[in-house]
């Protein structure tokens, strides 16, 4: 299923032509955002967690502390709602009311289940670190049988999600367009800057190839 | 009330050592976001939407369609949950268990209503512009009657909140402190690119003064 039903669920309403139903273009939103917001019911009442996401195929990982009130609800059965959002520029139009942003994002609703085989869970902790930090599971220690203990790992099926997405420049009213006012957009990214070692770190030990693979990708 | 109060439904429960309680704190990260995650309840099933805010004194704003089902349903005194995360860098631990990221968060309960008086729903919308870029006020056209009947404006009262904050370098394990392995930080920011001038933008417009310093404080 390359597409998601549009039901009452997901159906992007207001703005619709911002909407979109397809999986590549919610898959590319999920992997480009380095973290989304959690939206459950807590007693009933609306809660949200930050925290990071990976993308394992068709499935969302989340994970945290096995104490974590958020994978335990997962695990519950409850059903969640998970907000990526990834903010691309300011756009300035001639009104105010026209003023936006450009952005994409996605919202996904589902229920996930606890990873409980031990090499599916060490497999998407790998998921998780990769996209993190691509190169980093392949030099840094892995985690040992305590820390597996204290760590849950969600894996949401994404089988219902919208993508909304704005980009381009201004929609201005035609009466505006001849204001002697400035219109346009103000590109907005997240950029790395310069590593700080560890104050602890051994002298000698460069930065990594693959973190400065990963900085310069995103420079500003 | 310089502090929150901690009730069940605001204390930080994981890491509550990275937790604040003061206003000062969530002030500075509520302002520093430029834009939020509400979690809501919809027909009892837990949504997320991303939108635009702004902190007015001690109250949150958040604006959009007089259609939009968020802004209904707070008008219609429905609880929401606020959540703000500005990501300020990767934390590249010897151990991946410790690996982690630096952010500050804040999470906000409360129940907002729209406004409705004239004078005050402006008054907000310039708040939430000047947020947005400063000086764009008074320069930009303003909503005209019928924009304004188009747009709705809530304000949720800031009275329960929580900050989470994590900072500085990896916590390694001592036994991991000899591996040859790079630990440190990653900064990340929010950085602004060069402006691109609307296609319909007439000649001798310049990018005015306050978005060139808005710029300069979002260069990495």
């Amino acid at each position: 299923m390359d597409r998601f039903d549009v039901t009452d669920t997901n159906r992007v309403r207001r703005l619709p032509e911002r909407g979109h139903y397809d999986r590549a273009t919610a898959y590319a939103v999920l992997d480009a955002a380095p973290l989304c917001h959690v939206s459950f019911a807590m007693d009933g009442r609306p809660a949200i967690i930050p925290t990071l996401h990976a993308r394992w195929g068709d499935r969302l990982l989340l994970h945290g502390s096995s104490a974590s009130r958020l994978l335990r609800h997962i695990g519950a059965g409850h059903e969640v709602c998970v907000g990526v959002t990834v903010l691309d520029g300011l756009v300035l139009a001639r009104s105010l009311f026209h003023t936006s942003m450009n952005y994409r994002s996605v919202v996904l609703f589902g229920r996930g289940t606890l990873l409980t085989e031990a090499e599916e869970r060490l497999a998407a902790l790998e998921v998780l670190s990769e996209k993190m930090m691509p190169g980093r599971w392949a030099e840094a220690r892995r985690p040992n049988p305590q820390e597996l203990k204290a760590t849950a790992i969600a894996a949401i099926p994404i089988t219902l999600a919208s993508v909304k997405i704005r980009a381009g420049g201004p929609k201005d009213d035609p009466a505006d367009l001849a204001m002697a006012v400035w219109a346009g957009v103000i590109p907005l990214a997240v950029a790395a800057g310069t590593p700080e070692p560890d104050a602890a770190l051994a002298p000698g030990i460069p930065v990594p190839g693959y973190v400065e693979t990963w900085r310069r990708e995103r420079s500003a």
